[in-house]
């Protein structure tokens, strides 16, 4: 594999910036796989090789005339299809958007631009980010799932078909694809990066996030995406400029840390299980402990949350177009038509509450670990997986990743999930790069 | 009538720092009022003449021992009944909490303390911060309504009872009072007085806010109270340092304003209308608009959350003491237990998507003007009067203040209400002081 492949997207930027490569032959690179692979893993919703050379002719143009250059330019970067793109169509997996487009670029994809990045292309969702899968596979192995529902941002990234992509997660939608595929998903705090623009599904849960193959390349594009935005009231003033030094930098203690096995653990399968044993037990640092007993409530309040909201904005497709809705989406309207105000208004008060609770955990450790998903990616492609590892932690709205450091069945990947405090992003990034290098060593 | 009740608060702090007066001798002052007025006002929940003399000595003995002052140093200030106090009961304004005390202070408490305050009393409240109304009466016609639910902390401000107060608005519980008493009203934007330890009726709505005789006097009671709390999620960073100071400088230009008469103007009897009419008349600045269309759903959307969150807040007092709870308040329970988590999350997300339509307004205008309340305080002591026409701010979370500026029936105090936009306090009460100003010449 060639050199770009295995460079970081801060040193593939700087290579571009001086001019030892273009970002013309950073594309040509990206294409060749895309060539190569997509006809079997098909992540992309959207992909025009001829637009994307015109960008990134652009962008060369734009470095040679001496202009200033921000710190993705010429990086090409893959972004889900519940983005808003005017040069392309935003589907967000649905037979009801099949060729329509938003009006408007995203405040992401204007951010993209300011950094000089290149939208490369749109990569499938699930249908309406929920859990009616896509059609692309499994780049570790086509039979299986790459989880959802941000499936084509994980498996272009996990096959060498972007370097860093877009995702978004409300349920387990970046966390399971990083751990099925390999790769490391990162979902920042609640609030952080503004969903102006974005498909909306809740706004009490929807989160944006980012993938990419090291913590540093997606500390790098988070710093890029965090804002705040006038147009999303979620999001806060968060300052990320030193985001990637900080991440660099790590913790100036060697962390410890707390294991939740959940009260999912008996669904993991053995092997995954004995390779997250076994992970325990190659640290010191890491303390194991049963899941707080409130847990159990916010996935029922998570529950109510989704699918009331889902029921909310997707109100007009459930009228209009009932048929053309997964069995999945149809059956949480459904749902979401029943629940009770008193129901939704206790879910989202517990919100607070509950995060008082779990804030306690750092007072003595320095972050949280739990599987990122129930083993390896699952035979099939019916379904993208169980996102129950996951809910807690968008309900919560902390910083979670996923990080590529073991193996289950049949040597598929196998995330470990660690999770930190809201707001605490940039200290929680210095873990997580610890942690991917204590595996590295 | 005596010196002390001309000054400003900040000039009588100033004289007990420069013990030209102690703090003993301006609650005596207030004693004696007490003494001669509550008997038909009756604005006191608790009051204990013994108690409030002990903490006066204690702050002149801690000024004789030349030890560091705040900016309320021995300043009397009266509290709502449902603000949690150690050292008094906190009976929220129902029997069912006859004699019971909160087990500490809350938040906003220990801000009175840190500034050198005295709560010297609690001052009545409708049940629960709703409807059903306490037996205080109205300052100017003991026969009438002083409004609620803050109904003491208001009716002690009229009647020189307490020179500032604490209260607290959910619909119009401190615009309706004041407008009613004759004082300034001040409910600052959502999140920027901490809600911890005091009755929580809803999360999305409740707003603390304060009673003076001026501008210049909420100003400073607000900078005193106003801090981020971790344990109120709503409150914000958001430095009140030159609150008074911008108060007094005021708007650098002369402001423009608009005024909603709301579709409510024709509830107004007609004295109070020509009130408003004539005080619209007599500034060249303020232009009549009617009222934007979504107010009309914001009023419905307010009903859905408040009685939603008060079904969810006093569902234990529903069950075990329905009977002592009033019909208002039964019957809003009963409503709360009714509505759809679908009609909620929508009257959520309209907050929202209504106050930037709202926004749009300060473009070209530095104030909204509207009517406080339709008209002056009603006959009779079995309902508080409505909130008509102060829902539509609570909802938003706009700071808005009334003004004790005109008069109507009999001669009876009426108020303008002065909106502003959210987080813009500082330049909002200066334009409230550059009105009260106008009015004075």
């Amino acid at each position: 594999m060639s050199d770009i492949f295995s460079l970081s997207v801060e040193d593939l930027a700087a290579k571009i910036r001086d001019a030892q490569i273009t970002s013309v032959e950073v594309c040509e690179q990206y294409i060749e796989r895309i060539k190569k692979f997509d006809k079997d893993i098909k992540a992309w919703a959207h992909f025009d090789k001829k637009l994307l050379l015109e960008k990134a002719t652009e962008a060369d143009n734009h470095r040679r005339a001496g202009k200033p250059l921000g710190p993705l330019h010429g990086i090409p970067v893959a972004v889900k299809d519940i983005v808003g793109t005017i040069d392309m169509p935003t589907e967000c997996g649905t037979p009801i958007r099949k060729g329509k487009s938003y009006s408007q670029n995203a405040e992401i994809v204007d951010l993209l631009h300011s950094a000089g990045a290149i939208v490369m292309g749109k990569t499938t969702t699930s249908e309406l980010a929920f859990l009616g899968p896509s059609k692309t596979t499994n780049p570790h192995d086509y039979s299986r799932t790459p989880g959802g529902s941000s499936s084509g941002s994980a498996a272009a990234v996990a096959s060498y078909m972007a370097p860093i992509s877009i995702g978004s997660q409300t349920g387990g939608s970046i966390i399971r694809p990083a751990s099925y595929c390999g790769v490391v998903g990162y979902k920042p705090s609640y609030g952080l990066i503004s969903r102006n623009g974005v498909l909306r599904t809740s706004f009490n849960l929807d989160h944006m996030g980012v993938f990419g193959r090291k913590v540093e390349d997606v500390a790098l594009l988070a710093k890029v995406l965090i804002k705040k935005d006038p147009y999303d009231p979620a999001t806060i003033y968060y300052s990320a400029d030193n985001m990637l030094s900080e991440t660099k930098k790590g913790p100036l203690f060697e962390p410890k840390f707390i294991f939740y096995k959940t009260e999912h653990w008996q669904l993991i399968e053995k092997k995954s299980r004995d390779a997250f044993e076994y992970f325990i037990k190659s640290f010191k640092n890491i303390e194991t402990f049963d899941t707080p007993s409130y847990f159990k409530d916010i996935h029922k309040y998570h529950q109510i949350i989704h699918e009331t909201d889902l029921a909310n904005n997707f109100s007009h497709y459930y009228k209009k177009y009932k048929k053309k809705l997964s069995k999945y989406m149809q059956t949480a309207i459904a749902n979401g038509n029943k629940h009770s105000a008193k129901d939704y208004a206790e879910a989202i008060d517990f919100m607070k509450r509950s995060y008082e609770s779990y804030q306690e955990v750092f007072e003595d450790y320095h972050g949280v670990l739990s599987p990122s998903s129930p083993g390896v990616a699952p035979k099939g492609l019916k379904s993208t997986g169980t996102a129950e590892f996951n809910k807690v932690w968008s309900y919560l709205g902390t910083p979670c990743i996923s990080l590529p450091l073991l193996e289950g069945e049949n040597k598929l990947p196998l995330g470990v999930q660690l999770i930190g405090d809201r707001y605490d992003d940039h200290r929680f990034l210095g873990v997580a790069r610890w942690l991917e290098k204590e595996c590295e060593e």
